[in-house]
């Protein structure tokens, strides 16, 4: 069986953990029986050991219950940049292996239940943990939306970017993210209503430019050249600009020049939202 | 000049300090030319000091820049319950005295830019600082939405609930609270999203049980008696059940039953959103 998942970009400035947008690039995953475990592997990703330790060979393992099976990754999503890449292949990987439910799989053995969630079901979603389990609520975006991702040749692992976040933070803080969230559901949902500080965020992002200090003149380069507003890609590196449609050829070739001017190597994307979602081809 | 504004509902839950719900309960502010300050007072809170102390005292003497006023309150919103009621009376003297921006004459000399916010809109809104001022969205509430207070006769000054507030707190609350706000507003505009435990949260009423313990078991009753879900109204201690039309009587007469119980003495009332803000008459 084959099944294909776009990528993500989550948290948006201050939704941490919370919210994600499906972005129109893919991974697809085909799984078929084999003598021996075999992974393949083409496009983004295809340095990683291509064995049993790859993710989307551990996920098919698991869901089928053995490991005669040949595991063969196509991707488009770049990986450790912040787009998701790990979620959607754990997703892909499950729905092709049979999974009754992808997404349980994909968020027991990959985390980032809002990544995965943003995978399923395409567009722009919210997730939190209830009881133990996700719970995921469609979001509406406005369909004049299109986005800009730089993303840095340079992976910034997860790992790394979680290690920066501090135990506490203000009680101050932790309302101001709730304000701005509340103004970024919004002027996702309708563009009119979008201002530029509905990204501002106190959780994460300012505690990890100390691992990006170029992130800082991406995001206010991308604003100055035409997005409405813009925010880290998930645990970056990956910088994200919310344009309209009109707007993003040019914010995107703006990007790329900016990259080259803070030194920054890498690729500038103009892309869609995906509402597929999840496809079992 | 009269001016009428209505009761709100602020934080909801996990929305602390950004999200507010107008109620319809209402107070009237009315300013006239005198030879000399007077203060009339009727209705809910016509036990405070009618003197030049009195918040519409001195917002209409802010606004007029004089004090040769007759003021004249006449209000349906319990005083430090938690129903927003000096922010309502703000905007309406501010309103009554004529004021070019009442909401930004309330905010300044009240605070609760979020209370302020509902009572000028009406439905339900998110407000947020941004440099400096407030920001404030309307968000979708589902016109099927009807609201139960539990009003207990005792007040519990805002300050003493601010007091509780701890200076910081842990990072996954914070986050905690984004996913539940995401949940909750998504709930807010489709009831069939809504899920009880998108009013949870970790930011201020855990901490505020103490100053209310009966609270827990009001709003545990609120939900077993049939509301879709149930938190602190504002500051306390008003509880608040988010409820069905087709439910909310019975509710709310299961929830006079439960202040009973509990040994707590209040009226519980069922109420419509306010969708008229403020008025000027």
């Amino acid at each position: 069986m084959r099944a294909r998942a776009p990528a993500s970009s989550a948290n948006l400035g201050p939704g941490f953990d919370t919210l994600a947008l499906a972005l129109d690039l893919r991974v697809e995953v085909e799984v078929a029986p084999s003598d021996k475990l075999v992974v393949r592997s083409e496009g983004e990703g295809s340095d990683l050991p291509a064995d049993a330790d790859h993710l989307a060979a551990r996920v098919a393992v698991e869901v089928v219950g053995h490991d005669r099976l040949a595991v063969t990754v196509r991707s488009q999503i770049p990986v450790g940049r912040g787009l998701g890449s790990s979620a959607s292949l754990a997703l892909a990987a499950a729905a092709a292996a049979g999974a009754e439910d992808p997404l349980a799989v994909a968020v027991r053995l990959d985390g980032h239940a809002e990544n995965a969630a943003a995978s399923l079901r395409g567009g722009l979603v919210a997730a939190a943990t209830v009881e133990g389990r996700p719970v995921v609520v469609p979001l509406r975006l406005d369909p004049d939306y299109r986005f800009v991702v730089l993303v840095p040749d340079r992976r910034l692992p997860t790992a790394e970017a979680r290690a920066v976040l501090p135990a506490l933070v203000a009680h101050g803080d932790a309302a101001f993210n709730l304000g701005r969230l509340a103004l970024l559901i919004t002027g996702l949902s309708d563009h009119r209503l979008l201002v530029a500080q509905a990204t501002e965020d106190r959780l994460h992002q300012t505690q990890r430019t100390q691992l990006f200090p170029e992130s800082e003149a991406l995001m206010a380069g991308l604003r100055d050249a035409g997005a409405l507003a813009s925010c880290w890609s998930g645990a970056g590196p990956t910088v994200l600009g919310i344009c309209l449609a009109a707007d993003v050829e040019r914010v995107r070739d703006r990007g790329q020049e900016l990259m080259a001017e803070v030194g920054v190597a890498g690729r500038a994307l103009a892309l869609d939202v995906d509402r597929k979602g999840l496809e079992i081809l």
